[in-house]
Order: structure tokens, then C-alpha cells, then sequence
């Protein structure tokens, strides 16, 4: 692909190489779920092969794997699993004796839509398979896989036609290769400018408190030989205030009808300083994103994590009586504040429920 | 003092036991000056006794004590062991050995205008000294320490006046008695709120990268008995939106003449946040802060500390070639962001260059 053409780093040459040397988060191995434990990134690139579905639901739960496609191609796989395991038990009565695991599946993470949209996608199939279900539903779920990675190309390349020019880009969180299929969608977009040489420059925010910038997308950049800077998540309006910045790209976990995004904790805050400053904003995300029954975000879930987790280095073992935490770990953008929505269809900008049905609407449409 | 009327922890009963259990940042003790080791907060209580000026230069930069006044009391402490010293090597010509200690306090770090201020106000007494200077300095460094803690027990209650009604609060990094000669400035609105029964609520950002809020301000509110509610930094808008914040209120490191304020990273980004869902922004500082040779906040050095502070916790050891970490630790909010400057000579709002050179000419003008 042509945005491996100026790198200078990662030992990648040319397109085969370059897309072998891909990261993959979520793959399909012989008879397993292989994942890259992205907890453990960048200190250890290790891997868990997990050949039953509870268990790649505890590694969803866990963030073992994290990124709303990543996690839907995950449950995907995972379904694959249920869905062999309930034959093995149940013969011809495997649809019903795999309903648990699908259940279990699809409440792993309340926020991101892929999660669901995926098991329900793979359930749709179980009608019309005769006998034994895993040839079929491992074709469908390298099938939403395939689609994801293409996805994923098709969103890089709109998203760097939309911002049009060179730019410097700050990013949030990770919405790469690591959250997706593989390429990733605000890291697609990213990886379209680097290959274009439209990137000036690039700024990961740390993302607390799980730190995925920091530990996530900066590495996974630099192992693709794009130079990134990382600052703390609040520094950013002062990089913007200094004129150091010209778009947000970011992704998303789930999409409103009326073009309102939910995203990882700080997006908010960057979609609030970016129209401060006159910035653009930009959501890169598969249509699948999309929540079509959802009217607006304040009726999507916000999962609120352990505390714990925001105590992490701070130097408290647990927090004594007097001290609470609140850890939300997704924000709400209004579509107010979005300039676009980069999509594999196309692009909503600027969003609202008009453009998004429309988007829907349109060729290609599922 | 009454806001210690409604504790309910700390074990501290009335005003005088009160005092004493107000934990000291800074402290002149027998021959040498006490300091807290902040960077082992809140999970050891630890005091150094440090006698020589370079070790409080070194302790200075290394954050053993930070905050703005906190730094300039320590700093002027630390005069009286650069003098006493050049006393003992030097005799008379004392004023002349003691110069480079007092240029090495005076670098130790950038931002913050109370260091600088600290040393010369305590080298504005040299001229009057007749003999061995150590009782007159160490008069002028507990009258200049005294003053601190006079003037934020008096902006506690012009902040909380200017607030006016109950409030939740957002603050940000540590503007509290770790940060000062004691009550804290921002904080010192805080606990004067809460002695009011006026504090709704209090949440604290965890200001990255060194956590000054999840460490500092979260172990001194709850020292004394204020519920905290410990926030990510970015997610601050996401409460601001949900209508669960009415006041942003921070302390600051140097205020320009024009009113615009350098503060610890990521207060704009509140600022910027809080204008954006119309809430009150209060800065809360004492005169010192304002430097009225600086025009405006565009000239004020911001500090760009090791890019290490922000690997802490994110799995690298070191960065590899490829990414960089940018590391400002303070940034400026414009006057036009801050609804008012609280200092224990009046409320300035709202702030800009009449309105603050008013407030240095009122009586009390040093």
C-alpha cells in the first residue's frame, strides 16, 4: 500500500511485507482465538490462544483486547467457538445450547455497539446452516473480518481527502491496528497522510487512565516508522492555544442516529477545545459504529470502571474512607461539536439524523 | 477556626489542635529546614532536614516541595542557610559569598514568580544586617511564611464570599497546604466552603504527569476530613456536561499584570471547558503571584520538564527512536477565560490590567 511508500522504519518493503508485518490484535488460529494481550504492550508482544468463548469474553471484560472492532471481530471468533462447542454437546440442538455463550458475549463491555452487532450478525446465520456450524461461521467471521481491514483502507483514504491538505493531527486513545481489524480508523487516517506525506505531525494524548496512547498507539506508529509525540491528556488545548495542531481525529465506540459519538474518556474534552480554537474534528469509524436505533448518545451506556484503576502509580494501594474515584471510561460528543464522520460509505458532515440515515441508506447498506 | 467546626475526621478538635495537625510542607526547625518529601506522598509521611541552601536548590527542582509559595517560603528559609554559611566562611563580606547560592535558589526552577520574589525580598534586608545576619533573615523568612498562612486563611474567605451560595467545586493539581505556608489557597476556598457547610462536593483532577491531585490533594482533604471525589483530568468536561460541577477553582504559579494566569498543565483546559458550559472559573492566589513586570502571560517561561515523568506507569522504560514526549508543566490561561482572581487583598474581576494594578496600589501594597 502506498502509505508504507515513506517509511523509514519497521524493516517493512513493499505491500506484501508491509501487511504481513501488521500488528494484529484479533486473529483466527487453526482452532483458536489468538489475541495480543494489549495489557501487556509495550513492554511484551504475547499472545493468548483461546479455544473456548467464555474465555475470549473474559479477555473482552478484561481488555485483554480493546477497541470496539477489535472487540466485535473477537465475539465474532468467539461465536465460531460457542457455536463448535455447542454441537459437540448438543447436536442439531446446538442454536440453543450455544445461547448462553452468546449472551455472556454480547454483556462482556456495555458501550461499544460492535460487540453486540457482531454476535447478532453471526446469529443471523444459524438458520440456514444444515449441519455441523463451523465452516459457516468461520467464513462469516473472517468475512466481518476482511470487511473490517478493507473498511478500515477505505476510511483512511476519505479521511485524508476530508482533511485535504498537510496536517498535524492529534489523536486520543488508540483507534489503530490494535482496535481494529487491522490499519485502524483514526490511525488510518493518520497512516493515509503519512503516505501522502500530508502528515506534519502527530500527537497521541496518554489516554488515562489505561494509558493507550501512550502505551498503544505510540507504539504501534513507531513500529510502523511514523514519528508521534506524546503528551498528557490535558496538555493538549495549550499544543492547540500554540497553534502546534490543526485536526482531532479520533475514533468511536458507538454513533447515535443524530451523529452524537461516544469515545473514550477526554474525547469530550478534545472536541470542546478543538471549537475553541477553530480546530477541525474528526470521527473515523466504520459504519457499523453506527447505533441506528439509538435516537441520540445520552441513551448509550457508559461503562464506569474500577476506581482501581485510576490508582494506579498514584501511590494508593486502595483508596481510604474520604476518597472516591470516578472512573468513566467513555465520554459523550454531542454532534454539535463533530465536524465529520468518516465512514467506509462516506462522509456525515456535518452529522446530524438526516446525513446518518442517509449514509445508511446508501449502496452497500446491511 | 470554623472550618474546622464540621470535621468529622483527622481527630482534630479546636483551633489550636487544628493548627498543629495541618500538615507543614515547609518548616524551619532548630538549624535547617523541613521538608515534606512530596514525591513520597500519600504512601509515606517522610521529612527531610536539610541545612545547606544548595540541598534546598536540589530539593527545589526534584519536587521534594512544590507549589508556588510553598517553594518561595522553603526558598526564603533557605537564604538564612546561604547567609549563615557565607557568615561563618566569609565574615563581613558575607553578602558578596552568599550570591551564588542565591542565584542557584533563584534557578532552580522557571515558572513560578514566588522564588524569585522569595530571594529578593529576603536580599532587599542584606543592606540594614550590621553584624552576623542569621536572626534578621530568619525574622524576615517566618514573617514572610507567616504572611502566606495569613493571606490564604483570607483568600478562603473572600473565594468563598465570591462563590457565594453551596457549590461543587472542581480543582485542579494542588493548590493546598502542601502547596503553601498552609490552608492552601484554592484549597483554602475549599475548606472554607466546607466550613460553611457550602461544599456540595469537591473533585480533583489527577493532574498528570505527577499526579499531584490523586496524591497530594486527595491525601490533604482527606487528612482533614473533606470527602474528595478523585477524576481523571479529561474527564472533567464529561461532568461539567451532566451538570455536576458549578465552580472550577485553582491556585496559580504566576499571574501576569493583564491578568492572565500560568498554572499547573491543564488548567486551560478547564478553563477553556468551563467557559464552554458557563461555569465560574476562580483562581485563587496570593498577591506575590502576580507579577506586575510581566505584561501579559505570553512572556512567562513554562517549564518543559524530563519527558521520563510522563513514561511512569505507560511500560516504557526508556523512548525509543520514533517517539518523543513533550512535557510542558504549566500552561496559560487568557484573562478572558477566568471569571475572578481571588488574593487575600481583594477579588479582581474580572481580571485584567486596571483591575490588578488597582489591587497592587490598595493599601498593603508591597
Amino acid at each position: 500500500m502506498a502509505w508504507q511508500a515513506t517509511m523509514d522504519g519497521g524493516g517493512a518493503n513493499g505491500d506484501a511485507a508491509a501487511r504481513q508485518d501488521s500488528v494484529q490484535a484479533v486473529a483466527w488460529e487453526e482452532d483458536a482465538v489468538r489475541l495480543l494481550d494489549q495489557r501487556r504492550l509495550p513492554g511484551a508482544e504475547r499472545y493468548l490462544s483461546l479455544s473456548r468463548a467464555t474465555e475470549v469474553a473474559e479477555a473482552i471484560r478484561d481488555m485483554v483486547v480493546r477497541g470496539a472492532p477489535a472487540i466485535g471481530i473477537a465475539a465474532a471468533y468467539a461465536v465460531v467457538l460457542a457455536a463448535r462447542a455447542a454441537w459437540r454437546c448438543a447436536g442439531t440442538d446446538w442454536r440453543q445450547a450455544a445461547r448462553p455463550e452468546l449472551q455472556r458475549l454480547e454483556r462482556a463491555r456495555p458501550t461499544a455497539v460492535h460487540l453486540r452487532w457482531a454476535v447478532r450478525r453471526m446469529r443471523d446465520r444459524f438458520a440456514a446452516i444444515p449441519g455441523e456450524p463451523t465452516p459457516a461461521l468461520l467464513a462469516e467471521a473472517r468475512a466481518l473480518h476482511r470487511e473490517d481491514m478493507a473498511a478500515n483502507r477505505r476510511i483512511g483514504a476519505l479521511g485524508a481527502d476530508f482533511i485535504g491538505g498537510p496536517a498535524r493531527v492529534l489523536t486520543h486513545c488508540n483507534a489503530g491496528a490494535l482496535a481494529t481489524g487491522g490499519y485502524g480508523t483514526a490511525l488510518g487516517v493518520v497512516r493515509s497522510l503519512h503516505a501522502r506525506g500530508a502528515l506534519r505531525a502527530v500527537y497521541v494524548c496518554e489516554s488515562r487512565p489505561w494509558l493507550q496512547g501512550a502505551r498503544l498507539t505510540a507504539w504501534e506508529l513507531q513500529r510502523d516508522g511514523i514519528p508521534v509525540t506524546l503528551i498528557a491528556d490535558a496538555a493538549a488545548p495549550g499544543f492547540m492555544a500554540r497553534g502546534e495542531i490543526d485536526w482531532v481525529v479520533v475514533g468511536a465506540d458507538r454513533i447515535a442516529a443524530n451523529g452524537d459519538v461516544v469515545n473514550k474518556i477526554g474525547t469530550y474534552a478534545h472536541a470542546v477545545a478543538a471549537r475553541h480554537h477553530g480546530l477541525g474534528f474528526l470521527v473515523a469509524a466504520s459504519a457499523a459504529t453506527i447505533d441506528a436505533a439509538m435516537a441520540t448518545g445520552a441513551g448509550i451506556p457508559i461503562e464506569r470502571r474500577a476506581p482501581e484503576e485510576l490508582l494506579a502509580g498514584c501511590g494508593w494501594q486502595r483508596l481510604p474512607p474520604g476518597i472516591e474515584a470516578a472512573n468513566p471510561v467513555f465520554d459523550l460528543t454531542p454532534a454539535a461539536l463533530v465536524g465529520g464522520i468518516v465512514t467506509e460509505r462516506g462522509v456525515v458532515a456535518p452529522p446530524g439524523r438526516d446525513h446518518v440515515r442517509a449514509l445508511l441508506a446508501a449502496e452497500g447498506g446491511d
